[in-house]
């Protein structure tokens, strides 16, 4: 296999930035320094090469009402790769009583097509002995984390006793928690509600989940994991409630992760008052979009280390999907895209403006979620020996998102019209190179599956801390004694 | 019936201090002023004249297994006013199934021996059309404020969704919604983990109802009450992380009030490294008591006013009935006594050391739980037409606690051994002179069923704020129209 | 002198809503009952009988620059009373260098005038052993408030030490701390750096004093009132960073109190960019406006408890005089009006929105700051003996606030153009009829000192709390003795 | 130069966990990886290959009262690298009036005995226009963290203004701002007033510096730094009140790090109340030792990464120095020692105990300082081409910790009788080996300056925020315009 130079650029990791070429060979840094050279070389002069974004949480070609969402994994590893990312983290998603094993070669057929590498978080949908006796061999696997739904009452939320039993059983296997985060119960019952008042378009999606709810999940949530002894980390943190439990927990000690998505990073709930009913009910996603000061909020979290991954949410529904909710909001598919968009976005709205660093940016896009997944070096690094899935980042590069030049298989964009600074101007994932300078090259079938470990430093380190502190009976003198 | 006068006291309320002579006539206060005369005249010299204590937390004859509490209205009573307390509210407790009226129906049949006024909560123990039918009933019965049980799985425990139901209702109908915060799930679950893991003792107890479990809970029931719009009382508020959720939650504008118990602001969970089974046992109760800094902030919360009620949940068990749970804590029945020493207790620990005002005393004893059940100033009054329910209080008497000398039926007191400065000299209830100067005088039966209004004004300006900021449609332009 | 009767209304206080009539004899209330007669009547039919306002916050006739501030006693109260403000606390500002009892006597000379009652604060603008001596005799004549200015540097300010001084002082006497809290050195440098860029405009006021430099001030007050042992009470409160700063002191069991102004509840910042300079001037006052959001955090404050009045910070300058600071916005003379307003306003957005219960309008108004200043029950009160300052609100009654109708000598409003619902029907000062439906009769020097006490509740529970826990030397053996 | 290999151990860095050899060659890492060979090999079997500690907090050699601080830069470095530390930053203290650059020369003086690298941090301890023109000289040379003290009134304490003038000018500068915050004008006066009422002891240095005062002074600074527009180090955070300030603003996104010292991690203030004058007074430093619940939060400060760093402020004073003291607590020289244990005592009760992962050690006492400083990657890293600054840790290797086997000069330790388990089984400075199994090799002189680099990622991030957030001037139309 051709050897590749990345020449001239600037190397800019979660931890550094110094100048250096980098030599690829057979899909892997071989070497990183001064003058290298290779069969191919990519100019990287003005740039920044950065270890290619992890996108830890998509939902490619998810089953939806005897349909699929519209990307499925070979449009939706195109779209990541156009915009700089060169993994997904997909969810399966196990029917009510089916092993997990089975939902995980469902996922497998499906990700054959993938041009960029993968893996799964497996979800944990229904509770009893064999999704207990599943779980090691699921870990074997190397998937590592498990989602539970406190919210989707009657499909896929699990109760507290559940999600306790299942937590537990995660901290013995060394693995991580995940959740969604809403009160099930009271969105269920708020939909009713205003169904039966009249509020029945997109806009009542969002009345349907306000932050309140969201917040109490995750501080519910949080608990438990902290009960179990297992780290969390809780998807799609939108709203300043999250945040706040999340900074709490932090606080005491508590290894918990929190994951806002680009699109409550820069959109707010105004979009849902648009007069346009197409318009809104494109922006229909779980959480919805927040009142502008969540953002700053989020932001913060960023800076400050409370918040640790930026990620996508990416379930791409066409409109003509989204109008099955056209007289019922809760109807209308959840979901809205962001795969090719995400980098840029971040970059445009958090490096430029001086809220994060070149370093951050590589941390929470990329870096941080390795770690936490388990997958760190191999993806996440510029490291010799690690996979060479690298972006060419043009810091100067700009151009105006719009549905008509994207990747994805919708007929509309959440980002449309919104001006982007920074792109990248190569994309390669593992060595090879799938955008070239604007050209998209990526391949069919290229991805492969990425097996993570379990029993990471932080999760071990818990363990410990949950054995040293663990109850202890107290040692009694005759029982009963006497006395009052 | 002969009058009454107080003669030669200093009036203390929650609002005010001032010297003045109270005059009783047919069990009310008639006249407040100087040189009052009456037929008998009690003398008030060195004394303060409050509003008799209301515990709003009590279960006398609780049932229990076959068996009952061992305080049952006229024991129960007898020990409160000693102690200065001169109304308990109780919680009727339906079975499974049952209707609420048919509950309150047994409540009534107890309650008959009472020695001082009483009214009830109501308890929301199961949940269907039949109760959302009797909640207006129990309403108009002057019974308006609810309990629910977020713990005690199996048994009392309602789940998200009916308490969300039940909550609901109560805001339509203007009362107010009380509950018992710890997740039942959870405990459930470390109950049979720790009774799994040889640990057995009632200091297991303790460890199967961490903080953290109290605090979720009291947050989600805040969360509920909110999309619910109605006001919300979390009982037996024993920890910094349940008072923080309601500090929040207030700092949110919004309307919950949380009550410390008299056990947690001056007792911690060393009692439960006891080496005698009994003395640890005898102080299972639910939630337990906590690591020191815990009463720190409660005492913060009482005067600073993010705590608003010091209360006992008084629900006394034998010796000989605590050692049902001898191999098995779970068994213990929970509760213990501390209706007789409610206020010297706040008074020698609050007022004596500055932590708060004589008139913050009789406002977290008497005042603001009349305000918050919808008596006052019936109750929690020093005012011309209230009941003469009062306390000539003496701050310089002083006496050590002790079992021996108690009212309660029970065998031992949580408080054996501690000095108590400040004690009442006489306890009026509706004029009747029950305690008269170490004296007990009370007369079985003469206590009096209290019915209490909905619709207080906290619960009034909720549903208008709630009214105004409900969710509204958009109005749209044609559904659906084109564009991106 | 004629007695007159309040008939037919419904009596609101902090405490307790109910219907009756009011008796009036000699500036005080007589009698509260049904069925009341005297000499002349006032119809209450369809209103509310509250204590008349109280403004803890004006500065009139206010020397400043060679001129004063528009509004004198006479104009100042009586915009008082025509919004239902029945008693004023002005500042006394002795000059440098000059015996805080000539600054009173100053203050006695100006205040002839007023038609209704008034109190005044002490500040403390220099420091010295006279200020030492003279704390004292202001004490023993009725003035128990101290203020200190932590800005205003080379004028008013104080520094830490001069402060932690004085409020030691306080804490001896049974005073009561006042602070105007932001930090004067960075609000100096920050002006002196926006005037150098060329930011010399109204908006500029705004730029140099961020909520930050108020929340810090705030924080450091707490702090050394703390240390010093002395209650503390913060003006003018405008932000999340001070209410924060209070709130986290009163979680701590701290005695500090914050009073919002009416300005700050009800506009924000959008006002410093107008383009008309006149309409940005006007504005300008210290702390400014702010940002919407605090908005939200001093509602929840009033309706939780942590901030305790509202006031208005009274000091009028006309648009002449706001003038001087045409090319450089640190002259512009800082304060704005609100003395005829603050009722309505609150009422308004406060009450008729669901936010705060009319008990609690009137705490705020009213009864708060009287039992703060120790001048309960004389003032705040509806209660026998108690000064017949009150007022028959009518709370259907409209109108649309604007300069040319209003009482104060300003020649516009910062209000202009609000509409408020709930206004008062008439306003009595100790008996005198001074608003009679609509219709303006005060009479110039009716008003009275009022001489207040020291050593209120919470200052004497604060001293004994500090003293209990006072630092006690360690007894050693031996010093120095051995060992490692 | 004689190549070094260490062999067969397991690297960790702050990032990672790997097993590797390292070839060291001229004081560099060559290369890291397989079974490489060396001249000289040294054992890492069972042991982890760390960066060096880098303590950012001493005081070598520091000037007091006419003598000087016991351990100077060669027994002080000396004790650094016999507990693993490769690096010492100390704080350069100019006399009042003093050049900064002699202050400089100063130290340059006293360093050349060093026996490893360190670097200085500049104190501005007092301002004037030299100052102003003295820092871009001291940035050149390396020196990028300038010091400020808000504590010690008379002597080395700044004011806010020119504490203000000061960051701006680091602002401009690209440099970082570190304070020492106490709030010095009320430690001044309680020391008085203690020493006043008789507490004259070494408890009463505790007395005269609580937390709250620790607490004012960090949220002061914080403040400042925000409006000035630089980061900023916070050194000795030692309680909840000051870690609250920092977390609270990193919540907003500025940019701030907290220190705490392994003193206040491991000691309470119970140390105080011993009974031997020099046991208490050994301990005298400033912040003072806490309570036990302020450690909780300072370790949950590093596991959630609130705070960054641990140090020791080291500052060694012997018994008979610290008997200037003996009548008067105040004249006690502040300062303990620590350089040999901090990093056995962090590994024993934070590593061992599960609250850090060893990466997180690595972190808090290495890579995170190294990146604040600006000589990361040279420093703190295990990287080709970074300095050989490493420890080979034998974390099964134990020791009592006792003041008769130390290196430092002094005649006691404050960890006497601590049992560490982890301890360096090598230590190499710039590859040589000083600590060998045991054995203290050290080079007096061989330590050499370390050169930082301004403008930090963090730093130009922040500039970039900050110019785009600068106040703009509102455009106006006529100035002064009409309209109320
Ligand atoms: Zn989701
Ligand atoms: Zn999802
Ligand atoms: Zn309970
Ligand atoms: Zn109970
Ligand atoms: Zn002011
Ligand atoms: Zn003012
Ligand atoms: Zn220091
Ligand atoms: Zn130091």
């Amino acid at each position: 296999m051709a050897s590749t130079v990345i020449r001239g650029g600037t190397v800019v990791t979660h931890d550094l930035t110094y100048s250096a070429d980098i030599l690829i060979e057979n899909g892997r840094i071989a070497e990183i320094g001064p003058n290298l050279r290779g069969d191919e070389t990519l100019d990287a002069t003005g740039c920044l090469v950065m270890p290619g974004g992890i996108d830890p949480h998509t939902h490619l070609e998810m089953p939806f009402m005897g349909t699929y969402s519209a990307d499925d994994f070979e449009s939706g590893t195109r779209a990541a790769l156009a915009g700089g990312t060169t993994m997904v983290v997909d969810f399966v998603l196990p029917g009510q009583g089916q092993p997990l094993l089975d939902g995980l070669q469902m996922w497998h057929n499906k990700s054959g097509r993938a041009s960029c590498d993968y893996s799964y978080h497996m979800s944990v949908t229904w509770w009893g002995e064999q999704v207990w006796d599943d779980m090691p061999k699921v870990v074997e696997q190397g998937i590592t984390t498990f989602k539970h739904f406190m919210a989707y009452k009657g499909a896929l939320m699990v109760n507290d006793d559940e999600m306790f039993a299942s937590f537990r059983r995660l901290g013995e296997l060394g693995g991580t928690a995940l959740v969604h985060a809403e009160n099930g119960d009271v969105v269920a019952e708020l939909q009713r509600k205003l169904m039966e008042e009249g509020n029945r378009g997109p806009e009542a999606h969002a009345y349907s989940r306000p932050p309140q709810v969201e917040g109490e999940a995750t501080n519910r949530a949080i608990m438990i994991a902290d009960m179990a002894g297992v780290p969390l980390y809780v998807v799609h943190v939108s709203c300043e409630e999250a945040h706040e439990a999340i900074r709490r927990a932090r606080q005491q000690g508590k290894r918990v992760w929190g994951e806002p998505l680009i699109q409550h990073l820069t959109l707010d709930d105004s979009e849902y008052r648009h007069p346009d009913w197409d318009h809104a009910a494109r922006r229909v996603m779980s959480p919805p979009f927040r009142d502008r000061h969540h953002q700053d909020s989020l932001w913060a979290g960023l800076q400050s280390g409370s918040l640790s991954v930026v990620a996508t949410d990416h379930c791409a529904f066409t409109t003509q999907q989204k109008r099955f909710g056209l007289d019922d909001f809760t109807k209308i598919p959840n979901g809205t895209g962001g795969l090719e968009d995400r980098l840029p976005m971040l970059w445009t709205h958090g490096v430029a403006t001086g809220r994060l660093t070149p370093n951050e940016f590589v941390a929470v896009t990329s870096t941080n979620i390795a770690k936490i997944l388990g997958c760190y070096p191999r993806k996440g690094a510029v490291r010799v020996g690690a996979d060479a899935d690298l972006i060419v980042w043009d810091p100067e590069k700009t151009k105006t998102i719009t549905a008509s030049a994207q990747q994805s298989a919708i007929d509309y964009n959440v980002f449309e019209g919104h001006e982007v600074k920074g792109l990248p101007r190569f994309t390669l994932t593992r060595g090879y190179v799938a955008v070239h300078d604007g050209e998209i090259r990526t391949r069919e079938g290229h991805g492969e599956f990425v097996a993570r470990e379990a029993n990471t430093p932080v999760s071990r380190a818990l363990s410990t801390w949950k054995e040293l502190t663990a109850p202890r009976p107290v040692t009694r003198t005759g029982i009963p004694a006497s006395g009052v």
